[in-house]
């Protein structure tokens, strides 16, 4: 209850100078927080990310919208954001591939950074090259709206019980 | 106006169901906000993460608390989260070495994670490998509050014009 | 002339003792001697890895059968062969690609060994992701002859002056 | 027999036409050779490269002589090469470091070329950053002999029965 009314005053007191921008970015964080309770998300930050899956059979696509709460200092895509996704889109095509008492964590990943990521939404196509019984190695290429190249990166992962 | 009621509304309507955890990562959020709009942070992402630089020397520590904000949907730090402080803390690092009217965007990354993200905080200890006009490449090793090598990560920056 | 009567001598002494396989190496060194001599090869290194091209559109194959030359100290392949299969495919497909008064030199690789290199050869398939007027970034996939993915690498090329 | 008279044809057919570079090549495979019968080295490339060690407490630094067997088309040091004693120097203190009844397989590799690889030798410093039970995880740094950093890198491995 306390805390409730000291997280309103919280958000009156950030409303008063806020500008567009930071409403925009709060909103989708009490969007996704909304989403996350309805059990649309596992974790927070793909709550607020909006990640959204588009599985086509082998491959698994998750995709983005570009909002200003992914930028970086200089207006694009935060390349940790871009790392996120292929991370979360590899991740969960590993975590699909596999027996439920398994969970794939990840071992290591390489991003080359190809074009600024700019538009209206980015979109990972993920892949799995191998998948054992211990590891899995995948890899994914992130494209934005209109098929620009953003990304691409591989990535390995232990598969551990759960 | 408008807008600021609505988003009354829906922190109100959050709040009703909210879970303790939620209401700390909604607060962390609202922390961030505030701190963004005084001029502390550039990005929206490293105000929520709440980055700290700690520079020595040649070095650049970069610091992060671990909080639920961070968690991945095996309750350890998200690797996205990882690769966002140590392309942020590498990147800084590479800003604060170059003429005002350059700057560093990211062309590759890679990381290694060895250790679970687990404790109070992620400490990131930034370096330059090599710093020439138009490109740079540096790495970087993440420990946990109590010395755990949690990721090590190397990367590479184009240096272009502003 | 003195030289070459050394290296006979050498040469004399080596087969007193040596194996078959030792024999296999020496003569395919000796193979890859002429073939560069004759203008096949650019490099020692190739001439006596036996790479050899089969493009095919966007992509460039390279090929190289697995002899007792490219065993590590396990019989299989070392992946530093496998690291120069890829190298070379990539960066050949890349000086392929851009004007003659640049060239290609590489930046950055990373490589996922994803089976052990056995077999009769190894095939690497390069692709270029992107190629701007000053770098390029390039992926392939590494096969064996019954067509296990044996590897799967990315590598970024600065273009250079000559 | 009939097998060296062969080889012994061979090299008098190479040596007729062979280049001061080329004879040089040819003696460092045969001192090569040599080595690796005397049991110097376990694989023929290692004997080639002449890779010594210089261990150094918890590091283990390997060395290689600059000569025309490294060379790329462009007379410096073929990143194959410098892929090679990267991955060989980290894989030999990974095995120097774990029981007997394992050995150390490499599982994955990035490379960062940071100066042509020109002078008189290449010295490689590598370190292990994990030791598991099933994997290791090392990085190392390759300087020439001026002391100039030719290339980092970072490798993983697993540990298999032998």
């Amino acid at each position: 209850m306390d805390l409730n009314k000291e997280i309103l005053n919280k958000v009156q007191d950030v409303l008063t100078s806020a500008t567009d921008e930071d409403k925009r970015v709060l909103t989708q964080v009490l969007n996704g927080l909304q989403s996350k309770h309805n059990g649309e998300y596992k974790t927070y930050i793909t709550s607020f990310m909006k990640t959204s899956i588009q599985e086509s059979g082998e491959q698994l696509e998750m995709s983005i919208p570009i909002t200003p709460f992914l930028s970086n200092s200089v207006d694009i895509v935060h390349g940790g954001f871009t790392a996120t996704l292929a991370d979360t889109a590899m991740g969960t095509l590993v975590n699909r591939r596999i027996p439920e008492n398994l969970v794939a964590v990840t071992s290591e990943m390489k991003l080359n950074y190809i074009a600024p990521g700019v538009g209206e939404a980015l979109r990972c196509e993920a892949t799995i090259l191998h998948l054992g019984s211990k590891t899995s190695v995948t890899e994914c290429k992130i494209y934005n709206d209109v098929g620009t190249l953003v990304a691409a990166a591989s990535g390995s992962f232990y598969l551990i019980p759960r």
